[in-house]
């Protein structure tokens, strides 16, 4: 038996120059099955077009309180604090995310199923879909940092072995998303590009990342040629708005300077075809907390 | 003889708790000599009320063409970088800002004298007026820091010894500001009280707190009592024009996650009767390239 490479249509971290590449991947995918479709094609086409969609009002305002009010009694518990699927603030101890929320909470379970979020990643998509990942993300009032542009499936890729772009994200916001507090930002268009970084990722970079970024983080020449192009937007939204994007959007967060909290739910829906294989640059992938190795369609 | 106590009508840094208390002097005054009217009845009541005005393309595209490449010039300048009026950017050698700009460069210092931002600062403090600070700051793309909210007064007056709040500080933009470049942000109405920080102020705090701050900060509550009230605004603005805004007004700025530096060019005028004093908190006051204590009259 000889040994033979393995192909890899998104290299990254492998060498000391960046470079950017076209997508090989569509964005909206025909679907394999028959699906309910809940997105117009005009929703469609824009979010192939920008990477990203908003649908307003997905939760009611009862509905997203009693989810702020779960968050709030998650990041309160002793046990969720020195649980490992559990981050702090840097220089603090106060409680910034909480992983695969779904095994602590059956609200939060309930809201990963719920078809309003399901149907839509599995019409894009086109394929039933599983939870890769799932996180609640608290934002402090006055002093919550901000978090660099990056683009998800390259670390998805090179640290969890996701082989290709078949995965979206989809933040629910539980408070206002305002200019001031910290809410999502995004390259519309940078999603039809790859940009692979410099450098070689250390084993174990999970440890560090989820708190500080070093390594995955894209080179300012390559965001400048993406900004030159699509500019960047953040979408203000209601507390219970949804924001679905593409796993390969370029997005940051800034500061919350403003004196109210910020919180979202995050879950990441991959095509139940494009499981997590072997990792594409490191050698032992990170834990199934972070990137979930079952691909048990929900919904 | 008998010592007697200075009577202080904004006490700050003194005692444990914080405290908010109106503003005991007026916003826009009444002149105390025929001054030029540049500004219009309603734009000194917004002024008034708001406690900031933006003023737009006061600058033409090529006169600040011409104070972005002389900015870029004193950037790269070896003797202004050793500069003692020259902050460098924390853990970085690059510039900041540039204090006292006037004595460095005959254009910005011709702006700084300039009739159309003269002549607003004496409509509005009703005096002639003085320059109490110049700077020139430089935001860089990408890393560029926030900065937290604070008043300036605040500081003047416990480090400096303003006595009363007749000043006001311009803000020429010398890029654009976008929302997200990291521009300037203020809480409208907040010019009107004044908010009392906490703790007493070390010695020779300027040498830090001009790249970090640590004192004279307001409290959390505080900040929250004056949003409540006046929300949170930022101005965009085209590369030329001006943001005027009280000394008291409290405002802050974002992170630059652009991939652009913004820069800007900040005087401050003072009445010439509201000259320094010895400082009300520190025994000795900041450097005059922070506080000039000639109030010689400009313009």
């Amino acid at each position: 038996m000889t040994t033979t490479t393995r192909h890899d249509e998104y290299p990254s971290r492998a060498t000391s120059e960046p470079s950017i590449t076209p997508r090989h991947d569509p964005v909206v995918c025909p679907p394999s099955e028959p699906l309910r479709e809940v997105l117009s094609p005009s929703s469609l086409l824009d979010y192939q077009r920008d990477g990203y969609l908003v649908i307003e009002d997905v939760f009611t305002q009862s509905e997203t309180e009693v989810l702020r009010s779960e968050l709030a009694d998650l990041r309160a518990s002793r046990d969720v604090r020195s649980d490992p699927r559990t981050v702090l603030e840097p220089g603090d101890q106060t409680v910034r995310s909480i992983f695969e929320v779904q095994r602590l909470s059956e609200l939060f379970a309930g809201v990963l199923a719920d078809t309003r979020l399901v149907d839509c990643a599995r019409q894009i998509l086109g394929s039933p879909v599983y939870v890769h990942q799932s996180r609640v993300n608290f934002k402090p009032a006055l002093r919550g940092k901000e978090f660099f542009w990056h683009s998800d499936f390259e670390t998805w890729h090179v640290e969890d072995g996701m082989p290709r772009m078949r995965a979206l994200s989809c933040s629910i916001a539980l408070t206002d998303n305002t200019e001031f507090n910290g809410p999502l930002m995004v390259i519309p268009e940078s999603h039809h590009w790859y940009v692979a970084c410099v450098g070689e990722t250390p084993e174990r970079h999970y440890e560090q990342s989820l708190r500080r970024q070093e390594y995955g983080t894209p080179d300012a020449e390559s965001l400048r040629w993406l900004v030159d192009r699509g500019g960047i937007q953040a979408p203000k939204l209601h507390a219970g708005s949804v924001v679905l994007f593409d796993c390969n959007m370029m997005h940051a967060s800034g500061v919350n300077l403003s004196p109210y909290a910020r919180s979202n739910l995050f879950v990441v829906y991959n095509a139940i075809d494009n499981a997590l294989v072997a990792p594409y640059g490191v050698d032992e992938p990170r834990p199934t907390y972070i990137a979930n190795r079952d691909p048990s369609p929900i919904g």
